[in-house]
């Protein structure tokens, strides 16, 4: 009936989502304490920061001691975003702490492209080609290619899947020319238009072009439908996700104040586990973190598990 | 790929399943605003009220002036919950102005059942033969058969489909032995263990058996699957939901303080209306209906799209 993988693969991007929206009062002791205690729970990819402009991101003023600051563990991947060659040149000075990995993205709308970076299509292409050169230089692969606003957009409305298929061979084919190869595509329902039915029209769209290139969906929950648009990923065999612990985070920069964060973590990981799909996580270790972080910012966050908890306290009683 | 159905009809329970946990502090003309105002969105069916005891449920004690104050709106069903044969003769006294339908219950957990009921299996499959004698005196025809339980159960673990089919044709034949014909049956996850893959082994499972029986679904959102359940609902061509408003209510005897009320009404017209599936439902002012609901109970309601909004005002700017 479906093509549920047997695994999944969860970019765990609570700390910095949630972080980055929230005031600069939180200490950095206690963003540390998440980020140590999220790689205890058998999550392998934790984005802990983004360098970003302080100015402009206040929660984001301390990324270096965040860095500076968790417990490295053994096969457990930290990751930090940047925006541009000043971002990177701050995360190349953490290479011995961080995995260094090469992003590329282009914007499946122009409207959106130039509100959020001023931008035609063009210019988004030839900066792909200096990002390319800029990773090449310090010896970093690209590994990650995004399309942004991949299934509507509210400056420009519905977007036809045949645009994103473009832009995703667009992308492919930049890496290629520089002799760097994607190692997996992320599709970003920017502002929350995705339904689990445009979610297997744009992957089925994809597939049929690129068969063997591995999707990631970045899905945010702000019409509630997150968990059914990875759900329909997983129908369609999509097995890597970014998500959020605890729900925390969302775009501050998207146009709708109701901005949700990325799809929540332990929802996605209690759905998995439950349909008998692999996550390498440990559910009970992963509440109480979503529980942490609710402390840590002072608010309820919208994850659900977290509230309702896990199942294995009711099997354990038969 | 998949076999949506054209449309689907939506039981909204958020008045009864809201105002049931609420203090009986909400003042009974604002339960009537609600009413009223949900009337006017395209929503067929309402649930206004439960008639209970109102020393167990304080919330309700007011059910028989919320019956009389409602502004009856051609079409539409107001519909009562009752849970005895008092409370049957209480909803009969408004036989005017509400729609009675006979339901038949059995529970697919034993152990719920002893514990909500305080009965043994037999009892319940006696009850129900008693309770259509009650309506067949009553002139009210039996309507919805609902099987509690039928995804998992806290006091009971897993719950094997092969039981759930066992118990729906068990209902379906204490029906059919005093000549009434149940139009639909329910299936309650009444304690949010059911993922969009037991949806479909449950629904499969029961159609192989009973291909013609119209099925609906009654989803808790609790660990936050409420509406990707639905949308598993929707793969198998089940178009009846209970819904609530905002995602009011919830279950308070269900043994856990985090349970969510039913699946968000708005929320699940928003994925519908986007997939191309008719609910009849004016969004826009299904959406003011879930605001007003979070004003009536004062507090934030987990439904996601009255905070997110629908797309029609963006793509109505292109």
């Amino acid at each position: 009936m479906s093509d549920l993988p047997k695994s999944v693969y969860l970019n765990e991007e609570g700390p910095r989502e949630g972080f980055q929206i929230e005031a600069a009062t939180i200490p950095t002791a206690r963003k540390i304490e998440l980020v140590n205690r999220l790689a205890q729970t058998g999550l392998r990819h934790i984005q802990v920061a983004s360098f970003v402009n302080p100015r402009a991101v206040p929660g984001m003023a301390d990324a270096d001691a965040v860095v500076q600051g968790f417990q490295p563990v053994p096969d457990v991947h930290f990751t930090a975003l940047w925006l541009n060659e000043r971002g990177f040149q701050r995360a190349l000075a953490h290479a011995d702490r961080l995995t260094l990995n090469g992003s590329l993205n282009l914007y499946a709308s122009d409207a959106f492209l130039m509100r959020n970076q001023n931008r035609v299509p063009e210019q988004q292409r030839a900066a792909q080609h200096e990002l390319i050169a800029m990773y090449q230089q310090a010896g970093v692969k690209v590994k990650r290619g995004f399309i942004t606003a991949a299934f509507g957009c509210n400056f420009e409305g519905d977007i036809p899947v045949r645009r994103v298929v473009q832009h995703v061979g667009d992308l492919l084919a930049i890496a290629d020319e520089h002799g760097e190869t994607i190692d997996h595509m992320g599709l970003g329902d920017t502002m929350a238009w995705a339904t689990p039915e445009s979610i297997k029209r744009v992957v089925g769209g994809i597939r049929e072009a690129h068969p063997d290139l591995e999707l990631l969906l970045h899905l945010h929950d702000t019409r509630g439908l997150g968990i059914a648009n990875a759900y329909a990923g997983l129908e369609m065999g999509v097995r890597m996700f970014d998500t959020a612990v605890a729900g925390l985070g969302g775009c501050p920069f998207a146009g709708h104040s109701g901005a949700a964060g990325n799809v929540c973590t332990e929802d996605l990981v209690f759905m998995c586990e439950e349909m008998g799909i692999e996550t390498g996580v440990d559910l009970d270790a992963l509440i109480d973190c979503a529980v942490l972080a609710e402390s840590i910012v002072g608010h309820a966050l919208p994850g659900s598990v977290l509230r309702g908890g896990g199942l294995r306290k009711y099997r354990q009683q038969q």
